[in-house]
């Protein structure tokens, strides 16, 4: 397809990029522009509407980022049909204002993200249900009397302090803290470079905003953790995938990614990896440093609670090898503590913690002073040392009761990680089978789980689906085990009645 | 000046404009380009140099977000030049990344923020040192102790269920006390309309990254609080500025404007106004909201707690007159109760709740539920009402005092806002006199204030200062006044010294 007719206003300064991406969307929507068919070069195009190819370029990535084409690079950019992309219904609007006429990009592209997930949710499950669906610690291990007597005396002794407004860095003493933490784990800082905010979330968040501009190219591992990517892509970023072998993220896939394109950051998660429980070796975190350092792209690494590992090998932070100061480093206490206290914190290199610390302060002042005090007294009381042995031993024996339940009861064809760490692993369904169409399925017979699809960036992963054994009782693993084998085997029998599954959950 | 040469590598196919603005940020700073100097008409420089004119529009939008130029509607595009934009020196660098060459455009415009405003900050100041620098509550009128049982019984009883990740709505109970709460000031809304977040600095964070992309008009009044300006910057708005009268923002001007522009919103604080203390009056708001709805430019309304009113009329929010939804309110408990727990919500139009709980997923999660429910129980309690009458009636108290003290002391020239609710008025200094240049003679003499440069949108300000009574002890507030009057008159009387001080604080 080489001819394509775009009306165009030039009186609108600004909006030529926004009329010609319009103006495709349309023929998309209305099925002029077909699923696969590429579009036409950007030279072409601008040189056929008298624009500039940057223009061309800027619409294309609009329509990459809002899900109406694929880019692949190398190739050209390609319509993603309206049958696999189905539409978030126009909000309900009150007059007089049509709010959804005023979005930003970045609100459509969350709108666009939310809708295209949605289907992946397990949704709600009885009580009688295994969910091995949600990702998050047992509230049931929590230390919850402990921490309420420190955070009673934090008030008592500091509350007016702590509830007045407070530096955007954060408490200083747990900042300390910190540092002398994560020494045990290798990682030489100070207290200067850390910056404490509200979980990971938000440091995937701060940083985002602090490099990315909308068309940059971010790299991240895949599989990967899908709230990551909705953040890299809200802000505009088109995402390169480096996929994980059994040793981490593939470092000559990402040596040659660095050579073809100059992404802003690469994104990983090097240890207790979420969905595999996989942990990247330290050759393999030695060479993705030389990559990163020779080619100055940053890597952000979102760095689990190297305590909560499982495996033979000892976790090592790729940041506890990084001796140019390229990894920027995100820590949290929602794993190993409590994940209601959004409570995280990031290293990186002085200048960039100046950097973080003004979108910080933008973003919402400072992060609770009385919360982070109260951490602070329950981790040099060693309660959390305390806790982190308590749970790390009840983690790795579900993590243990799991992959014995799978090697006994999943038919041929089956696969899954052997998690090193972390709170799950990521199970590969014999070919054939779709994870999201079997879902309905497997909540019938009571076990639930999360479809893998969100967690690869670019098609993929539809036989995948992520096992969390964190907040299942030992009790219950292996009935949960039992009656996933049981979905999976009668699916395997009934290939008819899982193909018309599959057609009624579209892969996008 | 109609010829400027800027050579050009068209084969880097995005970044047209990024080469256009970072040669003509060159010529700025290396005084090529003096300040004041108009810049080509967009469609003369895009003519010249045979690119689009939405390219170059887009390189002098970035100039202006960055500092380096101003834009006057209807007039053109203005240098502003290096002697009065000092930059930050660039940060540290550690090898081998440029962190400085990686930055967002938001990063560099914060960077850039914070360099324009670090003079106008009174730095530490001495215990004898009267400051009505600080816009915050006294925390020796906290009210920790009942806040410390509350929160402690709360843990007890919900702790591991707050404790865990939690919907990012926020916590039931407390959005349904807010619906009934608010309706006392006439606002009716339900709960889920109600957004929690992280203080009313999130709020605005939320909405501007949902509605506002990078070149988009923001309406602001003029004064304002200079931190909502800099997170519509750092989106990437220009901003429009409304002037406040003393019946509210003057509603001829943002009707005039929105016939010439199409912003995205209008903000304002329009009671309790941070820095002049002033509050709207009803038919003013009827106006506002009248040419709000009638050219769909959502108004964000910066709610001061209703109850911290000191005038003869009671405070009415904007949202209370807006029968047809077009105003997004943000509320907050750091003025009322404390700072430290950074707890805010907003209250808006379903689907726009919707958009900004999209947005505060990807942001943080969600609000700690812990404290919100400890806040809850601490209004459900009725601790919240008596505390508010307690330090109405002293905030009351102190703002009188400061009034009186002010028409006793203050030279002929002075003037000054009779402050109606709120922490602050604002006070003009007579002809010649410029409030940042005041400011070490005021700290050497023992009073601190904060220089009003950095409340006004774009120019402007300088002879005006904002004191804030709400920190000051009652018993201290004349003293203060006596110091800050005694060093405007020996400013007063030393107009060469005053010149001399002037030239050392450059207006940017």
């Amino acid at each position: 397809m080489t001819t394509l007719h775009v009306p165009l206003d030039r009186d609108q300064p600004v909006a030529l990029a926004r009329q010609i991406q319009a103006h495709l969307e349309r023929l998309i929507r209305e099925g002029h522009l077909g699923d696969g068919v590429k579009l036409p070069a950007t030279r072409e195009l601008a040189k056929s509407l008298s624009v500039n190819r940057a223009t061309v370029a800027l619409a294309y990535e609009e329509l990459v980022a809002e899900g109406h084409a694929r880019a692949h690079v190398g190739q050209g950019t390609f319509v993603v049909g309206t049958a696999s992309v189905s539409r978030a219904p126009e909000p309900r609007t009150r007059a007089p204002i049509n709010w959804a006429g005023l979005l930003s990009r970045s609100a459509r592209i969350i709108a666009a993200e939310e809708d295209r997930w949605r289907r992946f949710a397990p949704g709600d499950v009885g009580t009688t249900t295994v969910s091995f669906a949600g990702g998050m610690p047992d509230s049931s291990l929590f230390p919850t009397e402990s921490f309420r007597r420190v955070l009673n005396r934090v008030v008592r002794d500091e509350g007016d302090v702590l509830l007045q407004y407070y530096p955007a860095r954060g408490y200083l003493p747990l900042r300390q803290y910190l540092a002398r933490y994560l020494l045990r784990f290798g990682v030489e800082t100070t207290a200067d470079e850390i910056l404490i905010v509200n979980g990971s979330q938000q440091g995937f968040d701060l940083i985002a905003r602090t490099f990315v501009d909308p068309g940059d190219f971010v790299a991240v591992e895949q599989p990967t953790y899908p709230r990551a990517l909705q953040v890299f892509r809200a802000a505009g970023a088109q995402l390169l995938a480096v996929p994980w072998a059994r040793e981490g993220p593939r470092a000559d896939v990402l040596e040659r990614l660095l050579d073809r394109h100059t992404p802003k950051l690469f994104y990983c998660q090097p240890n207790s990896h979420n969905p595999t429980g996989l942990s990247m070796t330290v050759d393999t975190g030695r060479r993705l440093l030389a990559a990163s350092a020779r080619r100055e792209v940053p890597i952000v690494e979102d760095g689990f609670d190297p305590s909560l590992n499982y495996g033979r090998r000892p976790a090592t932070p790729l940041k506890a090898l990084d001796a140019d100061g390229v990894v920027i480093y995100i820590g949290t206490f929602s794993k190993i503590l409590f994940p209601g206290l959004r409570l995280g914190w990031v290293v990186a290199a002085a200048p960039v913690v100046e950097r973080l610390l003004g979108a910080k302060q933008l973003a919402d002042h400072h992060t609770s002073a009385l919360l982070q005090a109260a951490v602070y007294r329950f981790c040099e009381r060693r309660l959390l040392d305390h806790h982190a042995n308590r749970v790390g031993a009840e983690y790795g024996q579900r993590r243990t009761l799991l992959v014995e339940a799978l090697r006994r009861r999943m038919p041929d064809g089956v696969t899954w990680t052997e998690a090193e760490g972390g709170f799950s692993l990521l199970l590969t369904l014999p070919a054939g089978l779709d994870a999201a169409a079997l879902l309905p399925a497997a909540v019938a017979r009571g076990v639930a789980f999360t479809p893998g699809r969100p967690f690869f960036v670019d098609g993929g992963g539809e036989r995948t689906l992520r096992l969390s054994f964190s907040s299942v009782p030992a009790r219950r693993i292996d009935e949960g085990a039992r009656r996933l084998a049981e979905t999976i085997k009668s699916a395997l029998k009934r290939p008819r009645a899982t193909g018309s599954e599959r057609a009624a959950v579209p892969v996008v």
